[in-house]
């Protein structure tokens, strides 16, 4: 039985959700759903191709009273610069949670994945992180560095943003997009032990498979958020900051004990803090946050099909007659 | 960077593909990429949504060779029917799979995934069945029942169709339909053990949780495909069936064992064989199929997702300027 698919493209979708407190808040409902228990949120599906040196990673979750819920599927195709194309991609598509009949088709090359990762970290920062937060720090220069400072800045609005990166081109970029974004001031630092030890805030955005910030750095007054590990064979985090660490969060456990910062510590021997929380029972309140002002806490991001379904969803509702309708 | 994805409908994918022998032979070579152990398959992704009386699968794979993979999504909200809606849905993305861009959005509403499955019915028939099969049999009165049986006498030109559904006007209507599609002699049965015993081929199409096809009924010249159970609680045929016959292949055994007929046989501790053939093994010579005329054999068909790249990659092929073309 036909029925009418809205097709909206990544241009359209641009004009109708962007990074803000709104889509902070969004995201954030996803958090809390979680906490709820009520979320039907199976193991991330992750396709490795070595042969073409790419993966895939496809999330969904339904979440009870969410008029609709999301797969969303990310290829990354890491020789895909050599080709003038960008390594990540994708798509998402809202079904109706009432009868299952695709909804929309949000062709976003990975934009929407983008700003829901971006805003899940202004989630974690707004909870975990010192009130008051005069530095803040990025480790890596990509999409993702920006869209962390920019959405961490949302919630704690610092006056400095120190980036690092192993390339200094790269990082000199990054700081001059983010100072003439937020109107802060922006430095670049020629090492990350430098810019962890200056800063109230870190967040880490890099696809490291060897960790790129020590135990060592770890200080008074810190929150880090690490959102760059994805997959089995990423570490950000040396393993000894958790457990060095005042309070570790995870965004959600099964997943961070796999894909995350927790798995390399358990593997390593360098967790023995039983069941983490996780960020939405940190939001509800079910879980304690920071204790001090001078904790140190660690929020570890995967990434979660209920952030997909939370955004597709806000898009779905505040789409208007945007895109293109198909009957089909 | 924008890029032109192809974006096609149900009817327009009517015009494309049909179930002819062309298509089983795209599927068979899905079998054969199995076989050939190359393939990246990972686990069905499946979401059970109790609330909404729904379930949600996504398949995908990888084949070497081929230039496309696609994921599909088959939700099914059981309650739908009541709404005027059919149970079934869904779609296939086709991803590059050089570049894992978003190529194509086949809006099929399960038709992709009623052709593939018909057609793998028939790879099993062509490769399994006895050489004479004069009358063919089913169980189940549904889209499956006639496609299924459309695709076996593609490669088993049998003269008689019997058919047996709880729903006797079903199982007329599911006749009829048979009789005048393929223009052979069409009975519906009034039990499905005469359905059985009359038979040379027998598929089960249903979904069914205790068996409804016994052990007791099985006979020399018998071939029965069981594609209905794709779930860990479905169930088509008694646990005994599996080792009383003379062979028993899956289409897939890491999925067979979870969510097909062998499941059901190894809880029970009525399969002891070891790890069963696959189909693409007996497609290949690699594993021996039928040894006799006599023998019988069973097919237990859960849906595999490289039926769905084969399926989404031929249908790209000859597409031609088929659909509607998206900027995004």
């Amino acid at each position: 039985m036909p029925h009418d698919i809205r097709i909206v493209t990544e241009a359209e979708l641009r004009e109708v959700v962007r990074l803000d407190l709104e889509t902070v808040d969004v995201v954030e409902a996803a958090f809390v759903a979680l906490a709820r228990g009520d979320v039907v949120m199976p193991p991330v599906m992750s396709m490795d191709l070595a042969a073409a040196h790419g993966e895939v990673d496809v999330k969904t979750a339904y979440i009870p009273g969410f008029d609709g819920f999301a797969i969303k599927v990310s290829p990354g195709f890491f020789d895909n610069p050599k080709l003038g194309l960008p390594s990540l991609n994708g798509l998402m598509i809202l079904f109706s949670a009432k009868t299952g009949l695709v909804e929309a088709v949000f062709l976003d090359n990975g934009y929407l994945t983008d700003i829901r990762t971006a805003a899940a970290g202004a989630v974690a920062a707004r909870h975990l992180a010192p009130a008051d937060v005069t530095t803040a720090g990025v480790i890596g220069t990509g999409v993702q560095a920006r869209l962390q400072i920019e959405a961490a800045h949302l919630v704690r609005p610092f006056e400095r943003v120190l980036v690092w990166g192993r390339s200094p081109e790269k990082a000199a970029a990054c700081a001059a997009d983010l100072k003439e974004r937020l109107e802060i001031e922006a430095e670049i630092c020629t090492d990350p032990e430098t810019l962890v030890r200056r800063s109230q805030l870190v967040v880490t955005t890099t696809p490291a498979t060897e960790p790129v910030l020590k135990a060592d750095w770890l200080h008074p007054e810190l929150h880090i958020t690490a959102m760059g590990s994805d997959q089995a064979g990423k570490q950000e985090l040396e393993a000894a900051c958790l457990a060095q660490a005042d309070l570790y969060v995870a965004d959600r456990v099964s997943q961070a004990e796999k894909l995350g910062e927790l798995r390399g510590a358990i593997e390593g021997g360098a967790w023995a803090g039983g069941t983490p929380p996780e960020l939405g029972a940190i939001v509800t309140g079910s879980a304690t946050g920071r204790r001090d002002p001078r904790d140190v806490t660690i929020a570890d991001l995967t990434g979660t099909g209920a952030q997909d379904t939370a955004i597709a969803t806000h898009v779905a509702a505040r789409l208007g007659d945007a895109g293109t309708l198909v009957r089909a």
